[in-house]
């Protein structure tokens, strides 16, 4: 069998490992694999290469994405997604494994449905934002490296009794930043799925300050605040130093933990084992704490964020 | 009400994030929260003090325990156990919290059948050897902390070209080897649950070096093997070098985890919620990702290594 | 002998282990040792609090100060000066102890012209921007933290083949971006003491292109250039991905490296000792890696960057 | 001009970053640069490839060296250095550029010796047991490493009020062992320099204990004392429980602190340096925070422990 796999979408910690886990998996069948550059665009552009055992040497502590990766907007375009499956036919591709985020999962769909080449999806983010599964690839990655930095920042903040609002990643989901402000104890978290007034931020950080804490931490999920401007209104009212820190790029990157590895090993090996089963179309993922493999086409309920621990942060904080 | 909290058995990291989360839980009910020292030496001792919102600020992020730990084998003996009992009346204690490893278990059961006082178990530990949870607070770190390690020995195996048996913590379970093992990208997996020859670990380190292979690690439980006995065994039939390295107490500590601080969060407000529930004796454990409170006195099967991961871990390395 | 203490300015990982090297130094001449919260606003409401051997155990690795830390304009008021000499005739202080930042250091001066009485500076920041000595306390933990923000950056970068830009610590002075930029193998380092040109730096990004290179990193100082509006500059005749990163205040925060730790050791038992010498006003530093007492009051020619190193590292990374 | 590289002895955090200093530099030169594969060994197995540019990107933050390295003492014999030498000439290397530790270096004074090639030698060892060098490449990383897995220890110490004697390396040299145990405010720091009895540690660690210290740690340079035996003996005098830990291999091993690569950045540019200029047989190193190129063939004293540290590191941490 000859299979190709390529990362699409924000890289995440742990693809490297994922790709490990695919080509030795597959290679452990005998398998021919195929790695293809820059997502769906080395697709259009035929970047095909071949992938043998020592192909993924070295790169299961690595960042990033050997194969590289690029946002593709070309690909919701009949035209571009024609080329890309001359490309696959011309390969003699008779399976594909798809690492990525929410946004790759159509693509993934579209290929299956006018192809009817078998697929295996494998969701890797650092947001997790991607129903279908309780954890992506990253996601605890970026969690640790969001923590680390806070833990920093909480010295400064201690040491100049300052309140300091930090932006973690997340434009529509709050999952970063509530696995994260909950792991930093934080004062205040912040999300994008549940509204709140500046007006209540600020009476929570006055009460904090009225019981004696003189340094204090909001996370905030980018897509919930513009942090800048909330630190403006809060320190309006505040009377205190009120900072912010806005966290960035940075918690795309760094070697992978311990669980995004491990999740990269589940989560690849499946994809393989899914396409030697001949399953078709799936979607791997973790559903409480067993790897599944479901029918990519199948759609999923969004993932709802654990609103008992959110309030249960707040009460701990406080 | 009036509990009481300790920590027992070897320290794990998260366990202060558990205590934390303890006493905030119980803060928000307006209970009155009693810290225990050195465990049950502590309670036989009476060496109780009351903890306060702020006796638990800035302790999230510190490996160890601020009420420090012993392992007790005097509570085995009935008189023991019977001063200890004596104090906690004394105290007039409601309800006790206990924070600790495999070991302390029948140390809890023991309190609730000999005394009636409510309890609620939060397992900690690194090597995440107790059943009845998917997982330990501390195991997360433990693993993160080995497998950061053995990264730094890669470099030096690869720049030597060396083999390298490294010793990981786990005398009768394999749980944090698997973990590592699997993580580190290892050749080799060695735990204690499954036999192995000396002569099949040569045999594949020789069949590593005849694929191209230079340096190779292999992850090994302490109670596997003597490693350096193995080291020295493995060297008599191989031709390039072979190194030992023993990890050794560093796996104890280190900030916890983003993860481990999570279970400490969620495992420690339950363990409190369910001593407002008015629940007895529970065990709180997390399964297939959920939080659970069953019944302490129950006994669980035995917690068994995931083989199949275990089989992967050396199709993929091999 | 009676002495004080205080930390001002912005804090600097390894202020709390110089706080140790003074307190236990001075505790080793059977001085009595107090410490004044805040800076010199806790000097002002007369916030001392005596310190023994034990007020300084287990911090040595902990970022930010324990004796917490404000910018003090008040100070350059002589009202407040005034009150603040008041105390320290009051608390019959002999000898006071000033760790801190650049903006402090007139503050020392003032002091000891304007009461006579001995005083020790020590230089702590983070931007190494101190003049009299070749290296603060603080400095080599930020230079780690920010390297180790852009080892992570690199990833994405890699993966993605973008440029970016990265702003790191340093309104006056780039001796931090250098530093970071020459340990990162930026491609280009930009500082505020050297001029550049916009169309410059995008003439180096796109040669770096032409040669192959597909992801490039800048380190931009904050003083140099407002790193948004660079990167919309550059991005508007560059042909790939532009992106940039603050790294902000997790550079001020973090566990000192060893070599913070050192120093701090090293000038906190030196600015004691100059004390009981009767040295009067010194300042100590770091010159040709020896650690120097020298007076206080003496005004020593402005520190500069090294050129040859810049240059060089352009080279390097081109 | 035609030069080679190569890196020998023991690998040290920052010889990649030493071997990207030295290629480009070259380079810059128009230079052609030859790798030498596993130190001597491949000389003398002409085991030569050409370096460009592209060969050494994105190592600069790698541990190890990508041009492997051996312990070789085959070197010693004049038979196996003159096929050596041969190599060199069949290659018509004009230049050499060794990248080692103490025992290299008379490996590079030989080549010098015999046969007139101008050599440059880079001192790099996690030891920094070179004389004639301050600093040597990837003492800063290694120092920092062994004080992580000592902050983490102290952790597990603490919680369970014990002793602690924590083994580095260091088999003739205590200077490792003397900056780790400053850093980490060790309470007893034993180095191969400075002859100790074992009643006075055990003197040293009961008075601790009288004091009211409940956990202490020692350092042990591995040259200094048997760590096992030597916890035995403690033991053996000692009422609280008294472990070890032997650090191991990891400090050879990951990323090379920005100071190790700012000195592989230095060192390796000013080791092409003085082969441009034509210096014949230098050695690169850092002499009060200056880079020198001295003559390698002159002897240099013996690098000595700083004794007044360590007397000052037992003082405070008394």
């Amino acid at each position: 069998m000859r299979i190709a796999i390529l990362t699409t979408g924000g890289d995440a910690p742990g693809m490297n490992a994922a790709i490990r886990a695919v080509v030795r998996r597959a290679l452990s069948f005998d398998w021919e694999v195929w790695g293809i550059e820059r997502g769906f665009q080395g697709m259009f552009e035929d970047d095909f290469h071949r992938m043998e055992h020592g192909a993924v040497s070295g790169i299961i502590n690595h960042g990033g994405t050997i194969l590289k990766t690029l946002r593709c907007p070309g690909f919701r375009e009949e035209e571009f997604r024609r080329e890309c499956y001359r490309k696959l036919k011309q390969r003699q591709i008779e399976g594909l494994v798809v690492i990525g985020g929410d946004g790759s999962l159509s693509a993934g769909r579209a290929i299956s449905l006018e192809t009817g080449i078998p697929i295996s999806f494998v969701p890797a983010s650092i947001d997790n934002d991607i129903a279908g599964t309780d954890e992506t690839i990253g996601f605890d990655t970026a969690i640790n490296t969001a923590l680390d930095a806070i833990d920093k920042i909480r010295d400064t903040a201690t040491s100049h009794e300052r309140v300091f609002l930090i932006e973690v990643m997340g434009r529509e989901k709050g999952f970063l930043a509530l696995a994260v402000g909950l792991a930093a104890g934080a004062e205040i978290i912040l999300v994008p799925e549940i509204p709140f007034r500046t007006e209540e931020v600020l009476a929570q950080f006055l009460e904090g300050r009225k019981k004696g804490k003189r340094s204090m931490i909001a996370v905030v999920a980018e897509g919930a605040a513009e942090v800048s401007t909330l630190a403006k209104e809060i320190q309006a009212g505040y009377p205190g130093e009120v900072r912010y820190s806005i966290l960035g790029y940075v918690q795309r990157g760094g070697a992978p933990s311990a669980r995004s590895r491990r999740l990269a090993f589940l989560f690849g090996a499946r994809a393989v084992e899914a396409l030697a089963e001949g399953k078709g179309a799936v979607f791997v993922g973790l559903e409480a704490n067993k790897v599944v493999a479901r029918n990519l086409l199948d759609t999923c309920e969004k993932k709802e964020l654990d609103q008992e621990s959110f309030r249960l942060a707040h009460i701990l904080a406080a």
